[in-house]
């Protein structure tokens, strides 16, 4: 059995360490080894049963240990997998034992999927996808890095870039496409397409200025 | 054993198969014939175990079998009975397993539940209802046709009329009426009645000028 | 086995009666007594296998029996724990089987969590919270009394004080203080704190003017 490392001890490191004990507790899956985090400290005062045991920097990946990237952010998810992967880093398929996985569903290296999130037929995501409970539509495409927090409504046939982040709560329309690198804030709700880029919030969502 | 067919093969027909199987895994239910659809080639270039094996207007129903409609547009579905029934059709009721159901609850032919759907305590829907993974409220009506998307949140002692259709994540406050054929756009936060035919987008919801 | 009454025969007791009898099913936990309320007649009307077997002002409470508060407005959970706790009443926890509740998460008396809600790592709620089908992110407090309608989205970090009343599909940002006492609207997202006694609706919140 491999060992799994979580990388990154915040809330969300804490919340996946959960769903990884439900994985395992109807198939037991990995030995779970502990947080890695730069910040070494990261725990203290946070009641946890597992600690920080080392730093993502300085991590020489071995061939029995995977890695589950426990991070909001996809330019930090980028980063972290630049940085480990030409280790030899392995990355973790985490789905819950609730999320629904259309057999005609496609996805990539380090897929998450939390309780109760859907990956719909014939749709497929790419690598380091970090999809929380929501729901993904048929016929939808989430590219790579991209993460879906709790509660959105992809309908179908969306199209989602490279980097974008969706923050709790985003519904967006079918037909829809996101650019690379969109921020789409909590409780948006989308009915055009958002460019490369752009925060949009809102219901409906428009872009916000953007800061020069 | 039934024979269902699946009326329409777009995405929702891809989807409902999947909850059919996930009923039949439970309990062997139905025997999956495939898929009605006019267009004899729906299916082409999607990945799925299922062929569409006729069309809907020249289907003549047997007496061992079973049609579940696939569709979002009430319309549709309004006129695909108009077409069948005459010919002694039956359509099955389609409850996912997860899909929670009130004893108190009554529906009529043909009723639909997604994944984690509910119907609560005193509420009643009509026949031909489709309710994707929503939760209807206690003390609710909804009549013919109508179609509730996805994480939609229909309080509670509400009345939706027939016809009508609510995009995905659309909330209804409770003791509110909703009018015949009106459309509740994706999102949309309902505060006060909607009148029949009208179309209804943004927080709080308003009606949209009526094309003429 | 201890009695359990639903204090409250009003939709949400009838739903709240269905969680219970789930709970029965997977492990007899309560026998189940009935309704309390002040109206006799509130189940007049309605198809249930309970009635009401007493009025609440009236009640005294036996060494057996349990309470489980079936009341959507924090104020009348307050002016009835005020009546019955004193007279001994000891308030049941009420989880529904599919409830997700962190190892790492604690919570006062009478806590009610409905099916698919979730109370996340290092969480905290006080007692007498009500919590129907909504998540509960990381690192998050819910003082006494709150409740926390369905659909809602409680991202992480979140202080929501006492009293507070959350309508159904709610977005609350990461790292906002809701004041004691504060009403938030049906489809509000909360994008910064809510003063004490406020009442906010909207995509952004927005304050209402106050009725002087």
């Amino acid at each position: 059995m491999n060992k799994i490392y979580i990388v990154g001890a915040g809330g969300f490191g804490r919340e996946l360490l959960w769903w990884i004990k439900d994985i395992n507790k109807i198939k037991p899956t990995w030995e779970i080894a502990g947080f890695l985090d730069d910040n070494l400290y990261a725990l203290d005062g946070y009641e946890c049963d597992y600690e920080v045991v080392g730093t993502i920097k300085d991590w020489e990946p071995k061939e029995d240990e995977e890695f589950a990237l426990a991070l909001g952010s996809p330019a930090l998810k980028r980063e972290i997998v630049g940085l480990l992967k030409p280790k030899g880093a392995r990355f973790a398929t985490v789905i819950h034992p609730t999320a629904m996985l259309s057999e005609f569903a496609h996805y990539g290296e380090g897929f998450i999927m939390f309780p109760y999130s859907k990956l719909s037929a014939n749709s497929t995501v790419g690598d380091f996808v970090t999809l929380l409970s929501s729901p993904i539509g048929h016929d939808t495409l989430i590219w790579d890095y991209s993460v879906i927090s709790g509660n959105c409504n992809v309908v179908r046939n969306v199209v989602i870039g490279k980097d974008v982040f969706l923050a709790a709560g985003v519904c967006i329309a079918q037909n829809i496409h996101i650019g690379d690198g969109a921020y789409l804030g909590i409780g948006a709700v989308v009915l055009k397409d958002v460019n490369p880029g752009d925060t949009v919030f809102g219901n409906p969502a428009r872009a916000m200025p953007k800061v020069k």
